[in-house]
């Protein structure tokens, strides 16, 4: 079976208030396996902070800066991807869950506090993460989770100059610096 | 089976800096079945955002300020609660997580950037939600939706105002008012 290709675009955010849950949502993206998040109109520091990340803890996740979302959805769509928008509004992650997972190419539109009409037609599965408020972060990480059961968490990091060795108490990571 | 009480302390945020992430923290904590969440030097604003959506969406999810984070474990260490501290460099989630599940009452300790030293030693778990940087808000959701394998999401909020109907486009919300 071919791996799941996951990619993010972030939409609806504001500059300055929300760039700490975007550089949130991008680091979950990384972390539980997405290849990129695209963004529109966003800080740069939240570029340079990933950059600094992968430096540091490996793999090569990449931000993407485009114009229009909308333009991104199309263009996916047209090389064979599907689009789940998390929304609280959505269908059950419990019950949507086993037919997502035969999927092999997903886009996921995470919104902010906003967002417009038109992405809940766009999408080709809207889904909820529980239908209480939470959060755009716990909503992205609960979904690639569920995704791909957990063996996210097993991925390499290739290149990485610390490695943490996970343990009962207190802190190990291997060093691995390629310079000094 | 009596069902699992949890509880949530934030230790370690900087007021205004993290109230953002703070309130994310405390949003995750209340959708995904936790009771309480005890904080310390916080924005008050914080706990006024949750008594609001208390109001809209049901529930009594309480938020509570403490002087002292140690004292607090303490005595939830005496009245049988087991202390989760979630940090990166913990035992794996994926294997840890069949120990934990068989526990009756849980505090989940949930740090900003910089933890003081000593929780790692009055922690009973520490868990790491993958070994990767991300959030405090997606590591606590993944805990809790580990803990609870999905049935947070139906559980009640009674007295609600709004309840969303989850449906597969737009939005379906079911008005409670009580008044007007």
């Amino acid at each position: 079976m071919t791996p799941m290709v996951f990619e993010v675009v972030r939409i609806g955010q504001r500059v300055v208030r929300d760039d700490r849950v975007t550089t949130h949502v991008a680091l979950v993206a990384r972390a539980f396996g997405a290849n990129t998040i695209f963004m529109t109109e966003v800080n740069p520091d939240i570029k340079e902070t990933l950059e600094k990340i992968n430096k540091t803890w490996g793999g090569d996740f990449s931000i993407e800066f485009i114009d229009s979302w909308k333009s991104l959805i199309k263009l996916k769509k047209e090389n064979g991807f599907k689009i789940i928008h998390l929304s609280m509004y959505g269908e059950k992650i419990n019950d949507i869950q086993f037919d997502l997972r035969k999927e092999e190419n997903l886009l996921i539109v995470v919104g902010a506090e906003k967002v417009p009409r038109e992405i809940y037609e766009f999408a080709d599965y809207n889904v909820g993460v529980g239908s209480q408020p939470h959060s755009e972060i716990s909503a992205l990480a609960i979904l690639l989770d569920r995704l791909q059961l957990g063996s996210q968490f097993d991925k390499v990091f290739s290149g990485a100059k610390r490695k943490i060795i996970p343990t009962k108490k207190g802190k190990i990571v291997e060093m691995n610096e390629t310079r000094d």
